[in-house]
């Protein structure tokens, strides 16, 4: 589920954004995400290739952020899952003698873009840079 | 599903500002909306507690709106619906040495509600008489 996904690159990218000075391995990030290593490999494959997160192979290898984390904001992370559009209407066989019906799906679709948009508006705000400001320093 | 339910609740709706002078069967409704008169009728009775639809009983009963098509907006819709907000974090058990893990709850909680409000503040701009204006006058 993409929304669950959603959380869990946040939680990731926060925690590298965080921890910016040390690579971090998949492990410690599935310890502080309290999930399982193949879902975090999984979702750090995607944001790898969303050119968010840059991997070092070996025993002392780890994740880093690609960039700042005033570079990074929430429309990067919830893109770079791909996600399915919630709000995307069903292409459903309209009721031919039915104007109504068979203006719905033009309708909807006008309806989720709106929606997706404003979405996407609000997260775009939203850095990691600014979410690791609500973290206590230890 | 509440996405499928806000579609066909939408639907619905443009249906009924669509055909203002008569009262609608929610049979016919179903036939528009290509479903069963039983989805139909769970869904009159969620819009008719949230005061969107009237239901006269009886052989030449039907549904229709309560309101103008211009007093009825999406938002209206879709909090008829009570939906369970698709970016609301979930409960986990944080592991406690971690602070981004201690944080996230409540960094999510603060995404979820600023979404929420982006929707909601879109949805609010699309009223039903404007979705009506989309569809072709046979």
């Amino acid at each position: 589920m993409v929304n669950q996904q959603f959380a869990t690159a946040v939680h990731v990218l926060t925690a590298l954004a965080f921890n910016r000075k040390d690579l971090m391995s998949s492990d410690l990030l599935a310890q502080s995400v309290n999930t399982n290593p193949v879902v975090i490999r999984r979702l750090l494959s995607l944001l790898t290739k969303a050119s968010l997160v840059t991997t070092t192979r070996g025993k002392s290898g780890g994740v880093k952020l690609s960039k700042d984390p005033n570079q990074i904001n929430l429309k990067d992370v919830y893109l770079a899952l791909s996600p399915v559009d919630p709000m995307a209407p069903r292409e459903k066989s309209p009721l031919k003698e039915c104007p109504v019906s068979c203006s719905m799906y033009s309708i909807m679709t006008k309806v989720s873009v709106g929606t997706q948009k404003a979405t996407l508006k609000y997260l775009e705000s939203q850095k990691l840079s600014d979410l690791i400001k609500k973290i206590p320093k230890s």
